[in-house]
């Protein structure tokens, strides 16, 4: 069964065929449902090898994510290969596990598999320009940005959140509900990542705000996980630590707080107040739902794939897109 | 920078550096540091294509999982790619998104990547011989049977858990503790797939204790999703609907009942007991924690990933793997 079978059935000619299964748009619904029919009941397997045969440039592109924190992703991801579709490209993804780099794992993807260009899925914020040497195709970092880092604006492009605004817009949330003695929960206050730049932004709305910063309301867990929080946050209860709300730097860290407090009998929110970052489906189901700033997934994702595809298509230079979190208000959060 | 140059860096043969690249275990751990760190100093990439020229046969394996329940399933993919490196196989993960077709997305991946194998995380129950000729290499079934469908035990592999005895025991453990009208909570009955599955043995687990079975305990939310499940759970209190117990055919969806009965002032499990399958890390930070019956994920993975292996190396026929899941106790469910 070749790919001539399958435009002989249909009436139509190889070339028709190819541009239905690359996912060109070029071809009319009616003659692309019929082709699709044809390979559906010819049991017939476009073979990758074969077609980039026929098209000297290859038309891939790689997203590369992170799996730790897969929930987030996995709306972005969604987004952008509707778009990378819609502009006939196909999707590589590849799932960087923990202790693996990112950018290594990304040009071995881009090199074996021919990329155009990289989607990076959350990643380190301090690339250098030797880092990116290796990467021989544009790139995108979506949902962080090179903030410790050295490369110049022009040499990649970011889709993100303002993290250091993230986090002072937090703290405000609770400000303006009373609250002086807010905790801080994260892995590291030097991460180099969402924590410091996060903390970053809780310190200034406190400055603002002519509250004084106590650096003993700064939870570290130590690692990012659900049970290094819960075991922090319940040290901290048992060593007296006096506070009225928690910012925890994401929702799925805001869920294992919301389980120490009640594991050490303190009800939120009118014992403690919790607000978490990202807006996972997630934290709408937990009871009280929790408050949350929600990431646009949906933008993140179809920006970033835009600004990918300019950089390929174009030739265009990095650039660099800021988008706005959402405050979903939740069960979490009280006025004291 | 080309392979020889990793080589004469580290004074080895080009060979010895091609087998520490493809994770071939007959290198020492002192060589394969060397090489690896010379690789990383020099910047050295290698080149997928370049590499399956040197290996005429690819030493590469496929794991096809579908997105929509990865929490579940990262857990069996990380298990799965030990087994696979240690035995000198790479992995390559490709996610399959809602409405696509598994079979369809892995004999794809198997072509253009020229893979030895296919472990399939999440399917249909129901593959005919036809469904799978597409399919030229060795397959196991991860999670999921061939329940409904007609395929020959010998041309497949599957390790999976009894869906039918764990309908069955997690009916039981309600039974135990008293409960009596017990809701079942589901996409659809006639899902040919895990609902299906567990709602008989529900069934057989009613008879088996003399419990008449109320075909209006059967909660059909229409869909796979928390979102569906709540609008559905919601509706059946306000309709009325008499229950002391719920059992949730997976975690997610038992997370979703929780929050609809709190929506609807009932506390958990003092007017009614949830119980779920699956044993999510999230299902240990509900407030209260979620009971659930916990599938053997890792072994599920190791297993799956071993059973493939026999199958590539030995030419082994398929084999069917049936393991048990254990009862995770949580404070969603008490006696009546």
């Amino acid at each position: 069964m070749t790919i001539k079978d399958v435009a002989r059935h249909c009436g139509v000619s190889v070339s028709t065929v190819s541009r239905v299964l690359n996912n060109k748009p070029d071809v009319s619904g009616a003659v692309r449902e019929k082709v699709l029919k044809a390979v559906k009941e010819l049991n017939f397997v476009p073979n990758g090898s074969a077609r980039d045969l026929v098209s000297p440039i290859s038309d891939a592109v790689g997203i590369v994510f992170r799996g730790d924190s897969s929930p987030f992703y996995m709306g972005i991801i969604g987004a952008m290969e509707k778009v990378f579709s819609e502009a006939g490209f196909t999707t590589v993804v590849e799932n960087v596990r923990h202790g693996q780099d990112e950018l290594w794992a990304g040009a071995g993807l881009a090199r074996s598999k021919r990329l155009r260009g990289l989607a990076f899925l959350g990643g380190r914020f301090d690339y250098t320009p030797e880092d990116i040497e290796k990467l021989d195709v544009p790139f995108v970092c979506c949902t962080y940005t090179n903030s410790f880092g050295r490369l110049s604006a022009d040499s990649y492009s970011s889709v993100t959140i303002d993290d250091i605004k993230t986090g002072y817009e937090a703290a405000m949330k609770l400000i303006e509900r009373g609250h002086k003695r807010i905790a801080v929960v994260m892995s590291n206050v030097d991460d180099r990542s969402i924590g410091e730049l996060r903390y970053m932004g809780y310190r200034k709305a406190l400055e603002d705000s002519g509250i004084a910063l106590d650096p003993a309301l700064l939870i570290e867990a130590g690692e990012y996980s659900m049970a290094a929080v819960k075991v922090a946050v319940e040290k901290a209860v048992d060593d007296g630590l006096d506070f009225t709300a928690v910012f925890a730097v994401s929702d799925i860290l805001a869920i294992a707080v919301m389980k120490a407090l009640s594991n050490k009998d303190l009800r939120v929110p009118e014992d403690c107040s919790v607000l978490g970052v990202d807006g996972l489906e997630m934290a709408s189901y937990m009871v009280p739902s929790l408050s949350t700033l929600a990431q646009p997934t949906e933008e993140l994702g179809e920006k970033g794939a835009r600004v990918l595809l300019d950089m390929i298509k174009n030739g265009s230079p990095g650039s660099h897109t800021v988008l706005s979190t959402s405050f979903v208000p939740g069960g979490s959060i009280a006025e004291i």
